[in-house]
């Protein structure tokens, strides 16, 4: 069997800027071939960066791609590496482009060598869920391309089609001896393990390796956690690259010998096949590489991870040099500040200790130990003359005055960042965004909302467990204990307690679970075991409060459903899903 | 040739209340057999509201849906019009419900009568762009089903069936003689010319009238304008209802007997068809009705009624009693008044004024006229000893101060707000949210922006309008000559004009309509003889305001692309379509 040398580019593009992502092709391209691989691909819209969204609509957008995929060709020949044959993602048009329908914008790939384009394939399957919009902007193509290389028939595909399947059934027929599938598939919890799953089953259909290549980094809500792998037809993992860090991974694959001739090409129902021979000599390599194997990461690390990436991306891609925001001394904020401080470092995080007359003593404290134990800039604003001042212009009270002091709070971080530039970060949590428990333009205020789409319940687990991880490895333990043990409240009336208006969290978090995560209804919910006035008040909540997140902050997506593109309700919705 | 009286329900659902839809379509089934008409229609969706978003992704939301139909049915007969049959659109199922891919959610229409469900449809086509995400949650059917009513066979479809027109070309091979459509379509400008082709060429395609149906309303930033009509296969409007008000429309239409038997049940390659035999006698009327024809409404009266409506059932529909918002003398604030007096009456409209110390005294006075006119609660509040205690607590300047002010005003009529119940309305002009020319959690504060998508020169265009409007009812225009003449400022700083920042509007306008609702790139605007440099520097701007946009409060939609679920772009995102 010819042994094909195979390098997975699993880089962090950036959207829109198509000069550094073909820089990062070119590097790409230079180490491939240092490293004798055969065959270079980088991710789905590796050139482009994903998802451009509504980019796609813009012929501007999308000639400055295919003519950017053009240079990139020549630059890769000129740097010496034009006979590696190199797979890009980018996004093509071969009809009108417009935003209703008979457009006729492309999600491709295009294999590049000697200076040219020698094809492009276009995705079959379109991801139209979640996060997905893929029907809103691109057409499906109906030829699957295979390149003849080293002897073995290389087939390419994008990431949807490994979950369709249409394109692998075909690869099948026309007798592949490898898949390459790339992707920039976003991070959600589990989702690797369901990567694995469907990479694996498409292995078996086709009898050959798959060689599964995700991008890595934050692009607004999302996280592309990498996770690159190549499977054998066995099922095997034969190589892995790590989780939310680029990697060249290159594996050597032992791969079925093509039949010869042109047996490829031929029609089936759903697509045509066209084979492309650049070389019938079986590849071989002198030394076998050492297959990488990457860690695997327990489920904690891997959020952590994922958050970590999240938020250092939106902050170094957006050209922000700090962030600031507002440390109350309980578990959120700290959570947010020790996030902050391993995404970009202590250095560039400033916290605001904002204590009002309904702040507890143990608050400004919890707030001051964590900002020592992390090094970070601490100041600290009183409120309340603030208030005061307001309170003298206009007679209100209860309500409007808790959030009265949220949104003098709101008011100065935003004067801070306009007078220095930080990025404002909103600490809000999921089971608070879900349920409302916050104050528009007050605690709500922030660029990104660093931890958006992490239940409460999770937000402890996270604290607990980035403690244990310092603890381990002889460090301070960032997060106070007091932050950790001390019942969570807002601090915006005396005594004040979330359990005096929510449920516990562990019920709140396992309601939400299933009334946001899961589309459950209130039967459903119920049948769970969860109370029926509990559920129906929790519903109400969350329906009621479509409005605060309507306009709220983006954050890293970690679940199945987060808020934001994911989860599109209306804000006018009388339907309460109870008996009437 | 048989006489069908068919009457169509132009009624405004609320999304998810189900039994005040169903109460619509009941009280338009009694009417309509007072009426002696032989079929009533109500829109796509009557029974559940649209768009539902992702609630149709509940198994208890489609569940409901499904069961109030079934109950409408019986509750129709028992109101005495069981023998009418009633076209009613909901949403139904017939597989699993889920959020990827697999799952059976149908966009549907279903016949009642006789306190039965006869037969549903599952429509065909599905609008994928824009502000339309319906590939996202149905699946399209394959069967086209006609009914037999007074001897004619009346074939029925929705909305985006007719632009696509596959229904209607099976429609015409199963000798139709009569397409009802059935709409939930928003209001854009021209759509109604729009409308009127695609129905004329239908008509002529099948060779039989159309009767087109189009609900009424606002939900949250669409809003559906009527124009319900009834064209002959000669393209002859044979009847049209009202645009922006509820209106039942009956139209005695002359159609082909059919040819009998049951020849309509056939298949074609994209959908089969069922024939439903209701009655086969010849259907008469006693007296034929005058058909009614809808006045024309001239460009800006027909936007002023799309806004009007937007505003008003957005404020009705979520239960507010009343608006708050300032009013800062200038146009912006100035037309949102008079909209929000137009849509809510004045008595639930509060204005306050809140000057600083560069707001210049005309400002004043010209807010207090106009508040004076128009009727409306009016208060002052000064900012200037808050924004003093913001300024003893932290060292800003420039900027940061300008800012400051117009955040102090958010907060303050946030603080009545939470105080009173009022719904805070954001009074931002299209021109400002795609510039970013406001301050987020500033001026940009509220629940609904009517005027979100009405640029800065169609603001003083309507201004204009609406006063002469007055002039010629014989009453005081409500806006001071003053706001209009004088130039726009922010006033945040001494002596500010807009035009110190930002182009004419003229040009401005010119560049946005083509960058933002045109998709248009930099060469197109170039060449359309805008200078390279204000191009450069508009389209910058409009990118890098892509966050606060994010947080926007929703408005109605007026223009081909509105900032909302209409234009979807990434906050990160490096292309300036510029060579680099």
């Amino acid at each position: 069997m010819p042994t094909l040398r195979i390098a997975l580019a699993q880089d962090n593009p950036v959207v829109g800027d198509l000069d550094h992502n073909a820089d990062l092709i070119r590097r790409a391209a230079t180490a491939s071939t240092a490293a004798g691989a055969h065959l270079l691909a980088t991710g789905e819209h590796s050139l482009t960066g994903y998802p451009v969204e509504d980019l796609a609509l813009r012929h501007s957008f999308v000639e400055a791609s295919r003519e950017r995929l053009e240079r990139l060709a020549e630059e890769i020949a000129a740097d010496g590496n034009g006979s590696l044959p190199v797979i890009v993602g980018y996004i093509d048009a071969d009809g009108p482009i417009g935003s209703t329908t008979g457009h006729g914008v492309r999600n491709a790939l295009a294999l590049l060598q000697d200076g040219k384009v020698l094809f492009r394939y276009y995705k079959y399957h379109f991801p139209n869920y979640g996060v997905f919009d893929e029907e809103r902007y691109f057409v499906e193509g109906h030829e699957l391309h295979l390149a003849r290389i080293g002897g073995v028939d290389v087939a390419f595909t994008i990431c949807e089609d490994v979950w369709g399947g249409v394109p692998f059934a075909v690869a099948a027929e026309a007798g592949a001896g490898l898949v390459v599938n790339i992707n920039a598939s976003p991070y959600e919890q589990g989702k690797q393990d369901r990567r694995l799953a469907v990479v694996t089953e498409r292995a078996a259909e086709v009898g050959a390796p798959i060689a599964y290549l995700n991008v890595v980094g934050g692009q607004d809500e999302l996280v592309f956690d990498g996770g690159s792998m190549v499977v054998g037809a066995d099922g095997r993992i034969l190589s892995s690259a790590r989780r939310f860090a680029p990697e060249l991974l290159v594996t050597d694959i032992e791969a079925e010998a093509a039949k010869g001739g042109d047996i490829a090409n031929h029609s089936s129902s759903a697509m045509s096949t066209i084979l492309h021979v650049l070389s019938e000599e079986p590849a071989t390599v002198e030394t076998r590489i050492e297959p990488s194997h990457a860690p695997q990461l327990d489920r904690l690390e891997e959020i952590w991870e994922a958050l970590r990436l999240g938020l250092g991306d939106y902050v170094r891609k957006n050209g922000f040099a700090s962030v600031i925001f507002g440390l109350s001394g309980g578990i959120d904020s700290a959570l947010t500040a020790v996030l902050a401080r391993d995404a970009i470092g202590a250095d560039k995080v400033h916290v605001v200790s904002m204590p009002s007359q309904y702040s507890s003593s143990h608050s400004l404290d919890d707030a001051a130990d964590l900002a020592e134990r992390c090094g970070l800039h601490y100041s600290v604003e009183a409120i309340q003359p603030i208030v005061d001042s307001y309170l003298a212009e206009i007679a209100i009270s209860g309500l409007a005055v808790e959030n009265l002091q949220a949104r003098v709070r709101g008011s100065l971080l935003m004067a801070l960042s306009n007078q220095h530039g930080h990025l404002v970060l909103a600490p809000g949590n999921k089971s608070e965004y879900a349920v409302g428990y916050s104050t528009i333009y007050g605690d709500a205020v922030g660029g990104f909302a660093p931890i958006k789409d992490v239940l409460k319940t999770l937000v402890y687990e996270l604290a607990t467990w980035r403690n244990a991880k310092a603890r381990s490895l002889g460090e301070t333990e960032p997060i106070p204990e007091n932050t950790i043990l001390k019942p969570p409240s807002a601090e915006l009336r005396p005594d004040q307690k979330d359990s005096d208006s929510l449920p516990d969290y562990e019920v709140l978090d396992g309601i939400l679970t299933g009334y946001v995560d899961g589309d459950a209804g209130r039967e459903d919910l119920v049948a769970q075991g969860y109370p029926a006035d509990v559920v129906d008040r929790v519903a109400g909540l969350v329906d009621r409060a479509e409005y605060k997140r309507r306009q709220s902050a983006p954050g890293t997506k970690i679940t199945v459903k987060s808020f934001g593109r994911d989860r599109r309700l209306p804000i006018t919705n009388k339907f309460r899903g109870k008996p009437s």
